[in-house]
C-alpha cells in the first residue's frame, strides 16, 4: 500500500546515472576536464607535470592536450631554460584568451559593461548614462551602442563572446523577461533576454540585479568563503539576493528575494526614509559620492546626508540609524527565513561608508536567532557588472567542463598560435 | 591583479574529481550502486533484463551481484515457471528487509515513533503520551522506552536499524543539540543527539519538526512533484520549513524558516489568537481532533473552533480567516523570500480541515508577486514521524550507494536466504 521510495536527488545520482556504463567517450571527456580545469586554476605546466598533477598516464594527458590544443583552449609555451642536459621539456598553458564575457549593468540611469577573459580577468569595461525616461527600445539601443563601444575599445571582436549577462532591477522571470519593475519606468513586460539576445550568437542570461551583487560578493567581495549568504541591495528601494550553497536561488519565478514588497518590513522607498528624516545635508558630496549623486534627485540627496554621516555628522548618523532601524525589520527577515552565514550590504547607500551598515549591526542582530555576520559591500558600484560577469563564466564553464556530453558546437575552430609568445 | 577565478560548486566537479583518474575501483562501485538502485527503484529482474536496464554486460552484472548477496542487500527469489524448454532464469530482488530506518517525532506532549524497512515500508510504529512539565532526563527516558516498546511490537532487532531520525519543535543545531526551544519546557539547551546516540549503534539524526514535515510532504504528501517547497507547521507556534532545489534549507546554525520570531508577521501564538478571536467554539470536538485536543488545554480550545469551522460556524469562521489574515503576513514574508513553487500547511491547526488553508489562500496571494499553489497538508498528525523517516533513510542511501570510497562498514555481514521465499 505504500508507495514506494522517492529518492531525493544526490550528486552521487549524476555521476552513477551518467557514467554506470563504464562508457569510454565519457572517460575521455572526464580527462579533458579534468586537464583542463588543472591547467586553468593550478598555472601552466610540462606534459609530465601534469600528468602527475591530474593522476593521468603521460600518454593518456599527451592525446587529452592535443585535443584541447585543437579546440584552441590549451597552447604550448616556450619551454623553460633547462638547468641540465637535453632539451628542455615542452610547457601548455590554458588560453584564457580563447573567449570572452560580458556583462552588462542596466538600471533607469546606467549601463555598465565588464568584459573579461576566460580567467575572470578584465580586459575592458565601459559605461555610459541612460535617460531615465526613454522608452525601452531606446534605452536597449542605448545598450547596444555602448556594447558596440566597449568592444570597440577593448579590442574584442564579438565573435569571442561566449556568453552574456545582464542585471536589471526587477523580477526576470525563466525567460528572461522583466516580470516586475518599479524603478525602470516601462521597463514591465520588456524580453530583455529575447532583445539582447539578436545582438550576440552566445548565450545571453538576464538575471536580477541583487542576485548579481550576491555573485559578486562570493566571486570577489565580502563572502568568499561562504555558501549560505544573503546580499542587501540598498538603493532606491532595497533588494536582496540570497546564496544557498553556493548558488543563487532564484525562486520558481524569480522573484526571490523580494521580501521589501512587505510594507511593514522597512525595505521601500529606503532613499525617501533617509532624505525626510533628516533635510539636506551640509556640503557637497564625496568624490566618492559621484555615481550616486548621478542617478537622481532622491539619491542625490541621500547621498549628501551618506556623505555627512561619513563625516559624523549628528543629524546625519541619526538619520542613518533611523532608516537602519526601519530597515532592519526586512533584514531580519531574511536572515530568519534563511540563517544565513553572512549578511553583505552594498547598493548605492553604501557606496559612503560604515554607517548604514553598523547601524543594521546595532538593530537587526537582536532581532536573529543565529549570530551572523553583517558585512558592507567593498565592490563599490561594480558589484553588478562583476557579477553579470560572474553568470556569464559559469555558463561557460558549463559547457567546457562539462562531460555528459561532447563539446559544445560554440567551440571555436582549433587556433594556432606560436609557442613563447 | 585580479585573483584568480573563483569556480562554483557544480555537480560536474564531482564527478570528474573523483573520477578522473579512470579508477578502476570507482567504476565497480559505480556498477554496483547503479545495480542495486535499478533492483531497488524497478523490481525484482532476471540477470540479463537487469543487465540490459542497467547497461552492464551480463559477466560485469553476474559479478555485481555476487558482490550485493554477499552484503545481505540481495536475493534470488524462486524463478518463474518458464514458458519454453530448459530451465526458466534465476530472478534478483532488493532486500528491502536487510535493514530499517527508525523516525521519531518528540514534542511537549507525545512521541510518536515509525519503522520501516529499506524500501520506506512502514513495518511498525507506537505512539505514547508524554508528561508536559517532564524534567528533560525524564522525557528522554521515556522516549527510549517508547522505542524499545516500538521495536518489541514490530519485532525487530535494535541492531537492524541503519539510521535513526529524530524530530522536535525549536532549532537544532548541526551537532544535534536543541539550541532554542519555547514549545518544551527545559528543553533548549539539551544534546538530544548525543543522548538518542547512546541507545543506537546507527547514525542518529536530530531535526526541527516543521523541517521533517518539508520532507515529508515531499515524499508522500502534497509536494511529491515540487523542488522548492515552503512547508507551515500550524500549531501552538507555526514554524517553516523549506526544500530548496529538492533539499532541505537547514541554515548555517539550523534555524532557517524561524520568521516566526518576528512579532509583526503573526505567527506566534496562533492558538492563541485562535481562540481568543472566537471564543469557545460549541460542543465537542470531532473524531479527527482526538490528537490535537489531547495536546493541552490551548490547543483543545483551539480544536473546538477549528471543529465548529469544519461545520461552517460562522463565528468560527470568522475567527478562522483573522487567525489566517494575521498569520498571512508570516507565510507572506517566506513566500517572498523564497519564491517557492508551493506553500504547504500542516499541523494540529489544519488537522480539522480545509478552512484555515482557504483563508490562507485569500489572504497570502494579494501579498505575493508570484502565483505560489497554496495547499493543505494530507498527512496529519504522521507528518512529522514520516519526515523522520525519510531524512534517516537518506542517511541510509548516502551509505549504500555512495561511489566515492567502499561500502561504509556498518553493512551487516552476508546473509543467506532460501530462494524462493
Amino acid at each position: 500500500m505504500v508507495p514506494p521510495v522517492r529518492r531525493s536527488p544526490s550528486r552521487d545520482d549524476v555521476s552513477e546515472r551518467s557514467l554506470h556504463g563504464g562508457d569510454l567517450s565519457v572517460l575521455r571527456r572526464l580527462n579533458s576536464a579534468a586537464t583542463l580545469r588543472e591547467l586553468r586554476d593550478g598555472g601552466e605546466s610540462t606534459l609530465s607535470g601534469l600528468a602527475r598533477r591530474v593522476g593521468l598516464s603521460r600518454p593518456t594527458t599527451e592525446g587529452v592536450l592535443g585535443d584541447l590544443i585543437g579546440r584552441g583552449l590549451v597552447a604550448e609555451v616556450a619551454p623553460r631554460p633547462g638547468s641540465g642536459l637535453g632539451r628542455p621539456a615542452r610547457r601548455y598553458r590554458f588560453r584564457a584568451e580563447a573567449g570572452h564575457a560580458l556583462g552588462v549593468e542596466i538600471d533607469a540611469h546606467h549601463v555598465r559593461l565588464l568584459v573579461t577573459d576566460l580567467s575572470g580577468e578584465a580586459v575592458g569595461g565601459h559605461r555610459a548614462s541612460l535617460d531615465t525616461h526613454a522608452r525601452p527600445d531606446a534605452r536597449i539601443s542605448a545598450v547596444r551602442a555602448a556594447v558596440k563601444a566597449c568592444l570597440a575599445e577593448a579590442g574584442i571582436d564579438r565573435r569571442s563572446l561566449r556568453a552574456v549577462a545582464a542585471g536589471t532591477p526587477g523580477v526576470v522571470g525563466p525567460d528572461g523577461t522583466v516580470t516586475r519593475c518599479a524603478a525602470v519606468p516601462g521597463w514591465e513586460g520588456v524580453a530583455l533576454g529575447r532583445e539582447l539576445g539578436r545582438s550576440f550568437a552566445c548565450p545571453v542570461l538576464v538575471e536580477n540585479d541583487a542576485n548579481l551583487a550576491a555573485l559578486a560578493e562570493r566571486w570577489r567581495g565580502a563572502a568568499r568563503a561562504a555558501d549560505d549568504v544573503v546580499c542587501v541591495h540598498a538603493g532606491l528601494h532595497t533588494g536582496a539576493g540570497a546564496l544557498i550553497g553556493g548558488r543563487l536561488h532564484r525562486g520558481r519565478w524569480g522573484a526571490a528575494g523580494e521580501i521589501g514588497m512587505l510594507p511593514e518590513l522597512g525595505l521601500r522607498d529606503t532613499t525617501v526614509v533617509l532624505i525626510s528624516g533628516a533635510g539636506p545635508g551640509p556640503g557637497a558630496a564625496g568624490a566618492e559620492l559621484a555615481g550616486l549623486a548621478s542617478a537622481g534627485p532622491a539619491l542625490e540627496d541621500a547621498a549628501r546626508v551618506l556623505a555627512a554621516a561619513g563625516r559624523r555628522d549628528p543629524d546625519a548618523l541619526r538619520a542613518v540609524d533611523r532608516l537602519a532601524a526601519r530597515m532592519s525589520r526586512g533584514v531580519a527577515a531574511m536572515a530568519l527565513a534563511l540563517d544565513p552565514e553572512m549578511i553583505v550590504v552594498g547598493g548605492p547607500l553604501v557606496g559612503a561608508g560604515a554607517p548604514l551598515v553598523e547601524s543594521l549591526r546595532r538593530h537587526v542582530l537582536p532581532l536573529c536567532l543565529s549570530p551572523v555576520r553583517i558585512e558592507a559591500s567593498r565592490l563599490g558600484d561594480e558589484a553588478i557588472g562583476l557579477g553579470a560577469v560572474r553568470l556569464a563564466l559559469d555558463r561557460i564553464d558549463e559547457d567546457l567542463f562539462r562531460v555528459d556530453r561532447a563539446p559544445a558546437a560554440t567551440d571555436p575552430p582549433a587556433a594556432t598560435e606560436p609557442a613563447g609568445r
